[in-house]
């Protein structure tokens, strides 16, 4: 169990990119702007992906000129390709996220590619970035099952996060993207990803679908994991599952991680209030226990 | 990890005393000859609690009457006396539970006696039951913190654990009644109870107020417990935070069981439709998040 743990929050954009409900682009800015005076050090501002596939965050360029960008607190942002990566550079951004799925039929699907494909497509990403110093952190979606193929082999999970590793991202989130994986697969696949790419360049990334979430933050925190991707409010949902949950919700680690003694450096008071506050913003109630509870003591 | 786990549905109990919702005697009557179907072997039935504490079990007597008891399927009854002993025994009942909490202040609170008083107000309880042969389940509250005191100091769990034991009761539930545990602390209570009551006479018994129940099962499991309470819809609530979440529910804890390899002898599908009907009745969305995606499939 590690001493200390880096929560990178995707809500604004993971989180957002998958509600129903639009949040306007001022709300955009204020979340992220509350959301950095949590103490939190790592905050996924939005993405550059078309807004063709992602309406939800059509503003990003506004959103990302919008806020206070604080010392210390990083705010990646997504790039599918070398246009986002022009207009993310366009509004000054330090840090993109690149990703790809360990799923082949995934891939097949969504970008008509296959995974070797894919990885070749970040390649003038990359090298961009590299050239400029841009700091680039990595996805890997569908670790644990996907919507097409079900299984999928924890040696593809192993292959695709050592490739963009090599590629020269910092840090590999591993994703369960439809939030099927339960403990002992999530262990394992850890375990597996962790003999081929260092364990500190490596995150984990839960979607609460079938409830298994914060278990499988355990389970990966008892491998030694130090890097939880989390969305405050638990917002979000799943594409393959209307109405289902979203990411784990980050108040509801830090609680864990606090009660158990690991540091995060996040103020877990404010943070609720923020993903209370997102909630009223989604016209529903929070996906956090945590912010629940605090709101039903009022 | 054991390879089998005992599932104890408390949700006609536990879950039904603590929603708003008044259920029908008729529909609680369904609701445990739905779960007799579903390859549970313990459903907790009902309370003989008298009505004014309880109104939602009022009609005891008559849900214990209507429902099929099936062979092989125990169906505890919660009693706190012996008047509620009585009526128990006068409907039929094999199988009964008897409470009480870790916490001084939590049993000065709710029922005006010391620890050591109310193991006392037991004993006629426990020898009439050993005379009928009628088994007895223990439940320990607040064994990770109570509304009045806060902390709970695990010499007491173990105390009260130790002492049910040998009073009888065949099986002790440890409760976190107010759902405020971590991992780390449930595992090391778990861990000091075991050492002084064998494991297989123990059974973990979590709240989700905080969203931490299933990641304190999972930490209870790798210590080697092999018995789990949980309510199906994760019905229930908490009284000292209304509107907070209840049980952990029986979807998702047998999905996590069944994706560990954990044998239950459940049919999840079975059992979620139930917990969809139940929170149907309830008049809300279901508490489980399996029960949630599998509505949302379709």
């Amino acid at each position: 169990m590690p001493v200390d743990v880096r929560i990178v929050e995707v809500g604004p954009r993971d989180g957002l990119q998958n509600e129903k409900t639009l949040v306007s682009t001022a709300d955009k800015i204020e979340l992220i702007d509350r959301l950095s005076a949590t103490g939190l050090r790592s905050i996924e501002a939005t993405s550059f992906v078309s807004p063709k596939w992602v309406p939800q965050l059509a503003d990003a360029a506004e959103v990302y000129a919008g806020i206070e960008r604080r010392p210390g607190i990083a705010y990646p942002v997504l790039v599918p390709n070398e246009t986002g990566y022009d207009r993310a550079r366009a509004a000054g951004v330090a840090e993109i996220a690149v990703f790809t799925a360990a799923s082949e039929a995934f891939n097949r699907t969504n970008i008509n590619a296959s995974i070797a494909e894919s990885l070749q497509r970040f390649t003038p990403v990359l090298d961009r970035a590299r050239a400029d110093g841009v700091r680039v952190r990595g996805y890997v979606s569908t670790v644990l099952g996907c919507p097409y193929q079900g299984a999928v082999p924890v040696a593809d999970v192993v292959r695709v996060a050592r490739a963009l590793h090599e590629m020269g991202c910092y840090e590999i989130s591993l994703g369960d993207t439809i939030g099927v994986g339960t403990p002992a697969a999530a262990r394992a696949m850890l375990r597996a990803v962790a003999a081929e790419v260092p364990m500190p360049a490596l995150a984990v990334h839960f979607h609460d679908t079938w409830g298994q979430a914060l278990a499988n933050v355990l389970a990966c925190l008892e491998e030694g994991v130090a890097v939880i991707d989390s969305a405050v409010s638990g917002a979000g949902g799943c594409p393959y599952a209307k109405g289902a949950s979203g990411n784990v919700a980050s108040e509801d680690v830090v609680y864990m991680l606090h009660g158990m003694g690991v540091r995060t450096g996040i103020d877990l008071d404010r943070l609720a209030e923020t993903g209370n506050w997102l909630a009223s913003k989604l016209g529903r109630a929070s996906g956090s226990k945590v912010g629940q509870a605090l709101a039903a003591r009022g």
